[in-house]
């Protein structure tokens, strides 16, 4: 039984700790991975993205817990997420946008009513704050110990967060996406994935335009294939290890000297000289 | 058993991994579940604070390890506190302040002399800065191999770190207490417990007036329940998921807006118009 | 089954947590301890010390897996090193030049290369930037499953990195060296370890002048047994938890005061009044 915990809680607080002792009291044998409590606080479109890079490499059968949570308190619901025989409990505010997407016969749901019941009943009187320990790591639990057909109950649409998605602009002579991350070295992910271009399209060498944000990028004329395609410095543009094009400075931080942020769109044109 | 590690010592060494090779060398069943490692350098306040937050969500019998050390290397004493038939090991510098005092027939222990003397032979001879590897990590596996009365010496009383209480201000018209830590979301968290008002002075609603350090904070009148009763970039204040008032911006960050800083003094005072 | 991870990845991004998952898929019952995800992005040489601090405290066995790499996607080479009955499976770029020389009997191998052959064709076709997962974490799990024997190749030389080393200056009268690291407190770690200096010239007390890259510190006289020697804002030298020679200001951060870089000479000198 595998848990993967993504959070935007850090690492100063007990936060993750605590909801990790909350899913080890109902279940003790519990393999419990953080994949990330470093998210950018309050960026569910950051951790849609890192919760679809993990997601398939976890054996089947993982509950994932995802608590990026900026409307904790407030009426929105919890959901739980299926998608390619592993599970995501979590807000439902998008966070499961891409992950939800990746494989066939995804499907969300509620909690069983009761379980709620009997969740909200044993909160502290005064909490009202810290739903990822009083709520989503204990449903994690159950979805370990108890499996799915024990915890879930209605069907529901998830939220989705438009900007996972891209879409081939209207001339056809390209590929417009979003900026959805920003990686540890200053590395920018895009929301344009390797298998929305045609073949002929995505090939290293293909020579094409990026626009990311307000910054032209006349320095990128083709798909590198690594961060070595570029003398130190210098800018590139590649298919990252998830499969979306992501857009760097060799030994260096793209975001921080473009003042990329997740949410800027980004474009993709082919060139014709 | 498990083991439950919080420190200062950051993770870009080997200083947090060292110790759980340690006491994994001696204790090979050990579940080792990281706290923090983050503490702010040498703040034993904050780490009261974090401390407290997550004991009681630990299974009975852990052991926690706790390493927030500026006196390493003087005659600080090493010191094993049990509350709750939790137990922590750790210098006696405070950081128990507030986990020692959450339950009743909480004690405090040297570790037994013949001990101490033979992990001060096992040191190495040149170093006198890392006692978390050297006597703190050893005795928390001894903690949890051969439990308490085989570890354990002289009853102590242990040091205890101030700003962690509150009182009732001399009119008896509100609380004064300290600003204990600031979260990863720059929230403030004070030592003025919900149980320290009484059930009319705690109620959301009550109106009441705010000072936290040198900020008066007449935005907030009243205590909160969550942080969408603010507007974005509204203040509040609430009780925090560990039943202490904190302050807060909303999808902001009040302790860098405001400049606060752990001990700074906080005051609420109930309001007469 | 033991595995110590370090990398420059971060916390951020699910890069750590995906390795793990990968070498759990292939090796359910290793246990997996991060020693560091928060290494200087591409900074190989305190990737060198960090890891040589934690190799002895692992248990005999251990794997570690090490990846700083800025050269992924190059021709670089794979690479495992043995020492002291642990291994090491890292990109060849130097980063255990020390753990790779602490122990007697030391070597360093190719992977076998239909094991490259067979990895190199599970690849998904367009990454060519996370070596970590696609490569290194496999052989890692390899090594952990199957043992040396099965999976280690050819005998090669490794790249060293030379600012791990000291030496004698050319007067006799001192010992050269360099900054590996700084930690977490900013002190300064240096390649000039207890063992270089005869015991008279390691013993407390005895006087000497101390130059970090362009610093002169005639403020430091002796080397000091621990923090507390110094007064608060004080400058001290020390022999720290790994035995090297360490630059600090007490209850302060010398390599943010100092600009001081890893790489950045040191030098020792005995006074001569």
């Amino acid at each position: 039984m595998t848990a993967g915990l993504i959070t935007d809680f850090g690492l100063q607080d007990a936060y993750a700790a605590v909801m990790k002792a909350v899913i080890l009291d109902r279940c003790p044998d519990a393999r419990i991975i953080d994949i990330s409590h470093d998210i950018e606080p309050r960026n569910v479109l950051s951790a849609a993205f890192v919760l679809y890079s993990a997601w398939n490499w976890f054996p089947p059968g993982t509950v994932f817990l995802a608590v990026v949570d900026p409307g904790v308190g407030t009426g929105r619901r919890e959901c739980i997420v299926e998608s390619g025989g592993r599970f995501c409990v979590c807000p439902d505010n998008g966070i499961t946008s891409l992950a939800g997407r990746m494989n066939k016969n995804s499907r969300a749901f509620r909690a069983r009513p009761e379980i709620l019941k009997q969740l909200a009943a044993q909160k502290p009187y005064y909490a009202a704050t810290f739903d990822g320990r009083d709520l989503f790591a204990p449903l994690a639990a159950m979805m370990l110990k108890l499996g799915r057909d024990r915890v879930c109950g209605e069907r529901i649409e998830p939220v989705i967060v438009r900007e996972v998605f891209s879409r081939k602009d209207s001339s056809g002579d390209g590929i417009d996406g979003y900026v959805m991350h920003l990686d540890r070295f200053g590395n920018v992910v895009t929301s344009i994935h390797v298998s929305d271009l045609d073949s002929a399209g995505a090939a290293a060498g293909r020579e094409v335009r990026i626009q990311a944000g307000e910054a032209m990028l006349p320095e990128i004329q083709t798909v590198s294939r690594t961060y070595a395609d570029a003398v130190p410095g210098g800018l590139l543009a590649y298919w990252g290890s998830a499969g979306f094009l992501e857009i760097a400075v060799r030994e260096g931080n793209f975001g921080y000297l473009h003042k990329v942020k997740t949410g800027n769109p980004v474009k993709l044109r082919y060139f014709h000289a």
